[in-house]
């Protein structure tokens, strides 16, 4: 009775790692100040949870296994706003974007085939990758050239003739950096000389912070059949606990083999498409606020950050993550010693008294393939108010120079 | 830009391929009594969707990836009254029964491991294994036994040192067939003898229809950390689309693996969690009055189904299918027959009108591993009212009367 290969292989986050010292900082009475997940603090819009409540069915029977019909008709009009043309044929509904991800691997890759993707990426990309028994190969794209894309070189000489795809996130998590158009125009010529798929992962078409064009993989003409796209819409209405994304191509026998895998799982959950559909409608305003309090973010938190000494934050042009170049000798040691051994007393709101906090970051070394690359960076996302964020940043400069000091005596 | 050889080897089920058929009926005006899926007819517990209407948090965020602690301790209560001694740390939700199935198969099954099935069985324990590459080999059972369980020397000849675990689903999908204690401990005595791991979905519990009782895999003893415990909130409250299931096992390491596979795909669905949770506190009215019901169907359409001339339906013990012996000479043929070239007119309620009804059956070509042994027998579920079980007996008397004088002719 052993365990899989597969799940042995399939590695532990540092983030993971670190939770149960989180948990004990706070225990200990400590406020931890979480930059370490994406999980958005901006309400739902409401008329989405609303619909939920307007739900009259008295039967919660199974969906169709591709989605509600109506979810995907209406999801048509909204890819429409974006230039992208689509049927509702060409949709297929999924428990989160990772269960489009798992689905096109399924269907596009064999075991031993090998996928292209950027570094740093999704951890999740590779722990899928695992479950599929498909092979990773990285393009390295570096913090200090603001992980733009390197030249088309660095792409082929990945590519061998076991390379079946490249996955690309636009804009990226975790580096937040948006594909240029000049940078999707050499991705699609590699796509079309070697034949690949392209699964291009974007969640985050929504948060684009500088007046740089959105140029999805679906605007790429000449390689509509190689292109999956990946959707969700957990960021974007701020809905991540429903599970409702989306694998979209116009190829129709990746879809034929997608549905497979989905009519085995035989539906998504009823109540997040109910959500989805509902979110669609989601006012202009509830958008444009949303946006405008992520910009504001962005701006002061990449300001803070680059006033610290030593520390190195290239400024994202997407998304709500930030890669941020720390001055210590191994991020997992400084990410876990701030939540075991450090915190700096923080001034309550509306009153004299402090309280004992500390920041919680992810680890750079959870988002490349050799955890080395990342040995000296973190992943934050700005997913907390303005004063938090400012918060986070005091206790963030205080915690590198206590660091500091406590590693020259070492 | 191929498709994956795992995809290409999904087999297409025989029910999909039949339902364009039902639908061009529908859509010529003939009536369609589907006795083909396991989507119960019954209204959902009011208090469970009641309880998504209470809802009162303002994010609809990810939920810890293991499911909600709330919702897991309420369900050590729930298997306490079964007899099984749970923790919630024991306990991990899924989305639905399907993906507890899939982790299971990925966290114990290598690509070439085997895994033994009783034939007939659910067709997506097939189509999970393909998924994972595991290699399925079957213990046939037969109608006319009742499909119990052959003699112990069956499973060993199937048994090889590939062999890693068995699969039982109890009551079972198709069969409804309930294992007796004697055959459970056959079972345990399998698992311990070999070192195997055995998945037991046991969704159907609340349904068995005589005074035998029910043996859980939990309830054995000395196989503790072998057992892997399959459930879903699916059937038991007629809530399939919710997407809530758990994977369930005392052994720590397979929960460590299956959990990794968890974290990727970060959590299952936030409401139907909500929903399952409330649904734990069903009032046992309604569940005795849902048992009667379907204890009424399966006596009435039992009786129905042997009183037509050579037909022969075995008294299922639990669950709410039967499978079916048809004297026909290929139930593809016949079940694609009854939709497209077959109508009876049956009497409307409270009028002296008519329609054109037809009847929507499971090939059971599709439920054993070779399709041959299900060439002449269908599965039928009884999640229809008692009225149209009624019609449904009369059409399919009709339908094979037909059938058999075209057939003489041909």
């Amino acid at each position: 009775m052993n365990i899989s290969l597969r799940a042995q292989s399939m590695p532990e986050s540092p983030i993971r790692k670190l939770a149960k010292y989180a948990d004990a900082a706070k225990r200990a009475g400590v406020h931890v100040y979480h930059l370490n997940i994406g999980q958005p603090d901006i309400a739902t819009p409401p008329q989405a949870i609303e619909a939920v409540k307007n739900f009259n069915q008295d039967i919660l029977s199974y969906s169709p296994s591709q989605g509600l019909k109506s979810l995907r008709t209406k999801m048509v009009s909204y890819y429409a706003d974006y230039g992208i043309d689509l049927s509702p044929d060409e949709i297929i509904i999924t428990s989160g974007g990772s269960e489009a991800i798992m689905f096109a691997y399924m269907s596009c890759l064999n075991p031993g085939d090998e996928i292209i993707v950027t570094d740093p990426s999704y951890a999740n990309y590779m722990a899928f990758a695992i479950s599929c028994g498909a092979v990773v190969k990285s393009v390295k794209t570096k913090i200090e050239d603001g992980f733009k894309l390197p030249p088309v070189e660095e792409f082929e000489k990945q590519i061998t003739e076991k390379t079946r795809a490249i996955l690309i996130c636009n804009p990226n998590n975790p580096t937040g950096y948006l594909y240029t158009k000049q940078e999707m125009r050499q991705i699609r010529d590699l796509v079309k000389k070697y034949k690949l798929y392209l699964i291009s992962d974007e969640v985050y078409r929504e948060f684009i912070y500088t007046k740089s064009p959105y140029i999805s993989a679906c605007h790429l003409e000449g390689i509509e059949e190689n292109v999956i796209l990946v959707d969700s819409v957990s960021k974007r209405y701020s809905e991540c606990g429903i599970r409702i994304g989306a694998l979209i191509t116009k190829n129709k026998a990746v879809r034929e083999a997608v549905m497979k895998f989905c009519q085995a799982r035989l539906s998504p959950p009823l109540f997040g498409q109910v959500v989805a559909e509902a979110s669609l409608s989601t006012p202009e305003e509830y958008m444009l606020e949303v946006y405008d309090e992520y910009l504001t973010r962005r701006n002061f938190l990449i300001d803070k950050l680059n006033q610290i000494p030593g520390v190195f934050a290239p400024a994202p042009t997407g998304a709500f993550y930030v890669m941020v170049q720390l001055p210590v000798d191994d991020v997992e040691r400084f990410c876990k010693w701030c939540l075991t051994d450090f915190s700096y007393p923080i001034k309550e709101a509306d009153s004299d008294e402090t309280h004992p906090a500390t920041v919680m970051m992810a680890p750079g070394t959870g988002f490349y393939t050799d955890p080395e690359d990342g040995r000296h960076q973190v992943r934050m996302a700005y997913v907390l108010n303005k004063t938090d964020l400012a918060n986070a940043m005091i206790v963030l400069r205080k915690a590198l120079e206590a660091y500091a000091e406590i590693s020259k005596q070492g």
